[in-house]
């Protein structure tokens, strides 16, 4: 393969179905969104739709229970190693809406511990709880409920797993993570234990537990699905996204390091502006009278694949912008300031959602009906 | 070496000298005993002047730094797998004698993960936690200071570790563990970060902190103090006791899967009584005729090596002891006797105060000066 997928690198133009093939997880095909769109009233979330989550581990086996009232509950996360980008926004946005339209409970995990233990990374504890704080505002922005929703850091939360961490720690040795993550014996020992840490919430509930997540994140769960039945519980079911393209094209994903690669959630109106105008790679011809008459190409064209993802939710009128576009009516500086528009309406309102999330943090971590249940619990 | 000593395996006859040069740490000679008699008013603790504990790391360091007014505190603990034995006592005794000598803080860590961990105990979670708790009446037991004394367990206290651990982790790889505690591919990432979580409690105060524990826990502080520096934290300092030898011979060390080997502290009169009687090595003759004629080698006996240890302070009872008994006046059973006397008197002692321990459980834990001011830190 020329290209690499792990929880730390993405790099190269990812084949999504050699990737399939790869992790060994299932595509999500047409029959199983029939059977998923039974449970939302036919409204399947543009995600799910348009392909962006793509694959799963026992999503089928979720619903079927589902069938017989055995209910789920959701799990997903975010390394605070830095600002957000749109890209880490959208499982958020598909968890939230699967909250809604399931009723479950959501657990978001702040791995404040694995972004510090990183070498690459070079960031201090103190900063990779900064971030995990200004990350959580932007995660409650998103709009999950929150008397049923618990965001929790790792190195806060550490006293109510540790228990359960230690008996899934038991059954892991070095083998197994050295095989899985790529570990070598210079990896360090925090690192080595962490995988450990990434497993205990799908065990918070005694229900299905399905974690909507990029794909890379894949490593985990087949551990947890190695270990979970030699432990007495359930394996952990997963709905696998692709990775937003980056702006300079299809390649790799968004990197904090790159700043020309991504949009931030921070980003003001004009810069939004100045990266795409400059930056969106383009699927459109060099000269105008080019693309009138041979048309652009909507596959490669990244604001076309960013509209098509997350911002223009409508079918109709984004099969008109593919149209136009491949046809050459649309002109690539009309389809970015489409792009643009939306992505400076959709970044104007997360702000505003953001600033309110301040007041909001102490119920999602500690006093939300969820969160207080849960730190009156420890996991064994 | 025909001999083992790890900090989970002791096999063979320990040749301590030897020992002192393999693990390149320092013999407590005379120098060091005359420096340390200062400190005590001339009241050298039996343990210190008759050799039990033998070796140090930096224990000159620590009365020197003493000398200008930079005190030190103790720490000390338990890997609670089992009962202890009267050989599981014995770092607790001198701990004590040091806190009352010295007016130091003791912190005492009950490892209730690491004995989960490790595969060949085959003890559960629950089952180290109980010991955990039965260990901790033994511990209070020998009177420690209850306002000067913090006793916890690594799965209650892990949240106030877990960032600096954290920070100890990264400083560690997995070859490092693997050549020190020989850990291998097949060991579980549990195991492989425990060591951490031993090292936290040396940098729990801002001055020096002295270790007495058996020697077999020194790879443990090898390694912290080959990370100390980077971490901007002192070494800290060790002060080695040898093991108390098993009652059937000076081979390896008491063992809880061999009973014969061990007085447990809840052993009743009757039960000590049997099994000195049936399993104390004597260093004694076939015979009465030959004893009374040839005489008894105390270097050998156990029985009279415990009383020498630990349970005949008297220096001139014991030298009379020795030489009654290298002399053939004192016959095997009647050293035995002495010993069972002494013995049991001790136990009958510990248990009553093992007794009232139960009441000052939480003042240890939790309610303590100590322990109130360590809950409400977070070690970063």
């Amino acid at each position: 393969m020329n290209f690499k997928v792990t929880p730390w690198e993405v790099e190269g133009k990812i084949d999504y179905d050699k990737l399939i093939e790869f992790f060994g997880v299932n595509k999500i095909d047409e029959t199983l969104l029939e059977q998923f769109k039974r449970f939302v009233k036919g409204d399947l979330h543009v995600l799910l739709r348009r392909g962006y989550f793509f694959a799963h581990r026992d999503l089928d086996r979720v619903l079927n229970d589902l069938k017989n009232g055995k209910k789920f509950f959701l799990y997903t996360g975010r390394g605070p190693s830095g600002p957000m980008h749109i890209g880490h926004l959208v499982p958020f946005i598909f968890t939230k809406w699967l909250q809604e339209k399931f009723d479950a409970n959501v657990y978001i995990e702040l791995t404040d511990d694995e972004k510090f233990l990183e070498p690459k990374r070079k960031l201090s504890l103190e900063e990779t709880r900064k971030w995990a704080h200004e990350n959580i505002l932007d995660i409650i922005a998103v709009g999950f409920d929150p008397e049923k929703t618990f965001i929790f850091q790792d190195t806060e939360y550490i006293r109510h797993m540790y228990p359960l961490a230690l008996k899934i720690a038991k059954k892991i040795n070095f083998s197994q993570v050295k095989a899985v993550f790529g570990f070598k014996n210079e990896t360090n020992v925090g690192l080595i234990f962490f995988p450990v840490l990434q497993m205990v919430p799908t065990f918070f509930e005694d229900k299905n537990c399905l974690i909507p997540a990029a794909i890379d994140q894949d490593p985990y769960w087949r551990l947890q699905r190695d270990i979970a039945d030699s432990l007495g519980k359930s394996k952990s079911s997963q709905i696998h996204s692709k990775f937003l393209p980056p702006l300079t094209g299809l390649e790799g994903k968004m990197s904090a390091s790159k700043p020309e690669t991504a949009v931030y959630l921070t980003d003001d109106e004009k810069t939004v502006k100045e990266k795409i105008y400059k930056y969106a790679f383009s699927g459109g011809q060099p000269t105008v009278e080019e693309h009138r008459k041979l048309g652009g190409n909507p596959d490669i064209d990244v604001s076309f694949q960013w509209l098509r993802f997350l911002f223009e939710e409508d079918d109709k009128k984004i099969k008109k912008i593919e149209e136009d576009y491949r046809s050459g009516r649309l002109l690539t500086g009309e389809l970015k300031d489409i792009l643009i528009e939306k992505l400076n309406n959709f970044l104007i309102n997360h702000r505003q959602r953001r600033e309110k999330a301040k007041e909001l943090v102490n119920i999602f971590k500690y006093e939300g009906r969820l969160a207080r249940e849960m730190w009156n619990k420890i996991f064994e």
